[in-house]
């Protein structure tokens, strides 16, 4: 039987045991079977030699503005509302529009190739020009489409938004690698109509919520004030939490409202490097653990976190959590692997179709070199992942059967056509910002 | 002219003035001149073509046990106890000789250059087996060896490792890499008289003092229940701040420590990473720098940490710092690199001679890749190297006037040769351990 990929000789990461080293034919997007001497059963039309590499599956990455990839390192080491108000939210309002968010997601979604995302959860805006480059580079996505009481890109308002969601998510119904979702960008920024209307369209269309909440002690003080109710307690009085239900951020949450999310399987996404790097604070998520909350790991946008790689952003959560409560055992490195996989995966209600190397799942998977200095000697390929790689080691990515990135080069498409991009609206940024 | 090397077209960071193009000429092992036109002015053996590059200070690692490499993994996740008794001195207990140090140190070195490390400061014992492994690699470095009031490795007392020392400062008194400094283990390892002697011995000799210190609370606790004083108290009452002092760790400081510290130059090396694997604490920098306490970043031992990335370590150290002061402007980028670079310099008392990037200091340089997808757009090289960047994009490093890492292949060894070796070792542990 003919057959699109074979990946032989890899030490498999499969959660249910422990790595082995096995084969793996691909075939029509999906994982066809896993076993010995597959090599001698199909004839594949590309072979991958996976001797001395890790593989496992790709990373989900469940909370992103994968378009904000120009403003990556345009303002750092700021307050947060200066860093939003004098430098984030001007350039936006000057360069939004339908080419500069194509050519700018296409830059992030190459990023996230080389990071070993597999599936991102995106909030921004013309997700129609995000499809497009999402498709181009052959990543998978939810493209959440920012919902805010006030005009932002090119909507007057939120119902234009809803419209488009629809009209979105007809045009994407049949594609492989794309849905959207509805992102009401957050409950300081969405009226309870506009949040309930978010909610009721999320139900109708069976599509995700994808939500900021609870990222700093401010919107939580503010919300208490507004409503007598903190922000998990205040969506649920709506019955925002009913869908599918991503909070992003969520490091300000009491035990009741942790219950909450937990009952209602309701996900986080943790974007620990953000947080930190603009202050917002921090949570031990020992409590999370024990109320059953299900977690995930988000990358947060380039122009807060500011960079896509997964590998940091575990390595950074696992060892943070671990000093918070005082713990050295708490969140050890498979589980944090299955956190930023199979648990990223759950959080989108995708858990059926990928986060894990299943026969029968999608063939979302990556392959991670262990033959070099660093990754040498090996006792623990989960450890090594959390603790001693980084993304350079991750040398192949297959997204839906297809291979996207080849020994850390692009297949899809020219990388220094995005990088000549990159640079010039750099240059137009910078004008406009009279940076010298 | 001749000339060894001539860097051109480099984004130079020079920390006096704002980041500019421009081209170096290096000779005899140090830096020659900055400026344009040097092309035309010598004739290089070598030349680096660094247009969209940064070229920079190499990091100077001010607390590594470089030796420790095959233990990269070995065990992780766990109490500190059970780690160091159960895992850690066992392996080094079967393992430890001269033999396996010089291996483990050549790998401990590649991995270090890969990382943009040009001088390293360490603790370990057999420190003339590491300094063949560094001459042979090309590397900077300050090699501690230990002190304890016990018999290890090859000593049978600290008196036998005294005079191991007197033998090693001779016999590299002319090496141009590499200097001997005194290790005493910690507080809790060493009673008065050796830290009194190894105060004494490094003071005579002129060479370092190296000590783990404050890394647990219980250590301040048991420092303050055996001598009524706070462990920098204990040791400024020996006299052991009247030297160069780099102490490790330091987290678990009250504000007369910090001043002793300030007052004597006393350095802390800051190990984020291992502290926060560990679970040994964290502890808010912001006081000792207001006390003017000279901070350096370092790595830690890889069977702690377990890599040796120092743009990793910068990168966490500031987002840490951030949210712990509950302030996203302390720390900035630019700070960062010259506490890693330059800042670490001075730990060492070698900051007249690396650290930066100044005509007559020597040429410890690295370059670092911009013309990449995760380095594009890049409005600020500082905040792209503490934010954005990983290792990978480190290209080439030069040490000492000579190259030693060419586009991350390392020109003074055989990297096959140095897995393979790795490989060996694990297999021994391995069987030592019955890991099946």
């Amino acid at each position: 039987m003919k057959i699109d990929i074979l990946i032989k000789n890899g030490l498999i990461l499969k959660f249910d045991k422990k790595p082995t080293l096995n084969n793996i034919a691909i075939t029509d997007g999906k994982i066809l079977e896993i076993g010995t001497n597959l090599e001698q059963k199909y004839k594949a039309k590309l072979i991958i030699d996976a001797t001395e590499k890790i593989v496992m599956p790709g990373f989900v990455n469940t909370h992103s503005h994968v378009a904000m990839s120009y403003f990556k390192g345009l303002a750092d080491d700021l307050p947060l509302q200066e860093w939003l108000t004098k430098h984030i939210w001007p350039v936006e309002e000057k360069f939004l529009s339908e080419e500069f968010v194509k050519d700018a997601a296409i830059h992030g979604c190459a990023e996230m190739i080389k990071n070993g995302i597999t599936t991102f959860n995106d909030m921004y805006f013309f997700g129609d020009q995000t499809a497009g480059s999402v498709e181009k580079i052959g990543i998978r996505a939810v493209l959440g489409e920012g919902v805010l009481d006030f005009p932002v890109a090119n909507y007057q308002n939120a119902d234009e938004i809803f419209a488009y969601i629809r009209k979105m998510h007809d045009k994407y119904k049949k594609s492989e690698l794309i849905d959207f979702a509805v992102a009401p960008h957050a409950i300081y920024t969405c009226g309870k109509e506009n949040l309930i209307k978010s909610k009721d369209l999320a139900l109708e269309l069976g599509i995700l919520l994808h939500i900021h909440l609870s990222e700093t002690k401010q919107e939580v003080d503010d919300c208490i004030k507004k409503t007598g109710l903190r922000p998990v307690e205040y969506l649920d009085s709506l019955g925002f939490f009913e869908g599918d239900v991503v909070v992003a951020h969520a490091i300000w949450l009491d035990e009741s409202e942790q219950n909450i999310l937990a009952k209602n399987n309701s996900s986080i996404a943790i974007n620990t490097s953000s947080n930190l790097k603009i202050a917002s604070g921090f949570d031990s998520f020992k409590s999370y653990l024990e109320h059953g909350v299900n977690l995930s790991i988000g990358t947060d946008g380039v122009a807060s976190n500011n960079n896509l790689s997964m590998l940091q952003e575990i390595s950074l959560t696992a060892k943070l959590q671990k000093a918070l409560n005082n713990d050295p055992t708490i969140l050890p490195a498979k589980e944090m692997i299955q956190i930023a996989t199979i648990g990223g995966a759950k959080a989108l209600n995708k858990n059926n179709q990928i986060g894990s190397i299943e026969v029968g799942k999608k063939a979302d998977i990556i392959i991670v070199d262990t033959d070099c200095i660093e990754a040498q000697p090996m006792y623990d390929p989960y450890s090594h992942l959390v603790y001693s790689l980084a993304s350079e080691q991750i040398k192949d990515v297959i997204i839906n059967g297809k291979i996207v990135m080849k020994n850390r080069k692009l297949v899809n498409i020219d990388e220094n056509e995005i990088i000549e991009k990159a640079k010039y609206y750099q240059r137009k940024i910078m004008e406009f910002n009279h940076i010298k």
